[in-house]
């Protein structure tokens, strides 16, 4: 079981990594919150985030899914992890101010966590799931750009 | 069975539905064909496309997938649909000068496309698969952002 | 919102139509609760069950979780309904003498509901996740076999 | 490259596996062929198998993409595995004399294969896809059921 000092540590290094990820700063997104592995990316809406009828493209959707999967999964196992698996159900078109993902591990083992996520479009004090993901991730073993 | 006179028109609408997304315009992605039924998109990896250990963001993989799965399935419904499912899986880091996403519809019933999706790295003549998708489509019923 | 009589009626069906699936009774599963939408699926763990090193086959835990959504869908919706997509994964092997299958409704709109699902292993007081999923549920509008 | 001696051993190996699983024989699948890492299960229908409208039951249609998928990573792979992810798309209601799934490897990396899969109805001459399926294998290290 992790201490108090610990969970410090492993919140710090997930900020420090997601702020490190140039789609991330390209997309805008924000991680919010890890508090007690329950982690939540924020990402205001604006029109270069859409597709052609106006609502939010699949793949920003997918993107926040992918992020909160990872750095849920990457707090539960500890450390540095990637996506290994990713699966979106799309349930609305997705409008509103802001999109919000959640995700939370709901079965860690030594070397895999499999995570939980919902995506939530937010417009003042409402806000619906516009789409439910479920992912897995695995340690990092590879942190250098491979030799092809 | 559709002439090739509703084939060209098909692709046509195709091409402009692509080119007529915000985010895939701030991606840099390009429909580069659709010939029977067959979709390939393109993107040039650059590094705002990538996270923290310098490979293509997980995120940026999954709106390949999204779209080349959500184009071939509207062409195999002939007309506008959007994607109500995917799933990514991801074999290796993704890195190399180009990633090329490929899709085609496995399955079609009246109102829905089942589609399958490789997504590769390209470096020069070398390509590798860096994820694998499948992907359900569905006819688009609302084309207008939704009142909340 | 349903009145507790609906929900009551609610429960009835989905008890009639859990205990006519003919392949429901080859696996011996039980419906245990759908109390508040939570859907609870119980089924002993039997050598013929298993695979060839005597764990829990992954088709019968794949049964579980899609048959755990498809009620826990179809409770969200109101009546008899359909999953059009399933995904499991798998984190340890299954032992024990009971496998459970939990599910309930994440996201319902007027025809789909998107639920989660865990699959666990009980031995005694002591319970794991075997396996954790994610399914999309759709009204049934089919109830007879087509003509082919 | 694996030898064609390697490769009917590898088949050997897949026949004895498959056969040796207690739950492929309640139901009765068979391993009709491995040629080429090209897998294909067959199962005959029969009203055990069905669900409450006389269709086969989502469960057992799982349970054939689960197993094909596993048995065409196993040979990508080279040896025992166990799939850790399966993803399935329902397309039609199932019905006729046979299910017939089929699976190879898509993308094959040192201890990972990403498998596609479809699975048919088959009635006389007449093929349908019921279900379109993928799914991640991986080489199995713990063949002895894990101490709890």
């Amino acid at each position: 079981m992790a201490s108090e000092g610990a969970d410090e540590d492993l919140e710090r290094l997930a900020r420090a990594v997601f702020d490190a990820q140039p789609f991330t700063r390209l997309l805008g997104a924000e991680l919010v919150s890890t508090a007690g592995g329950h982690v939540e990316v924020r990402l205001r809406n604006r029109p270069e985030l859409q597709q052609q009828h106006g609502f939010v493209h699949g793949g920003v959707i997918s993107y926040l899914a992918d992020n909160a999967v990872t750095f849920a999964g990457g707090i539960a196992l500890g450390g540095d992890a990637v996506t290994s698996h990713c699966t979106v159900d799309f349930s609305r078109p997705a409008t509103g101010e802001f999109l919000i993902a959640r995700s939370h591990a709901v079965s860690t083992t030594r070397n895999q966590a499999i995570c939980h996520c919902t995506v939530h479009s937010v417009d003042g004090e409402n806000e619906r799931v516009v789409a439910v993901a479920q992912g897995t991730v695995v340690k990092a073993h590879t942190p250098r750009p491979p030799t092809p």
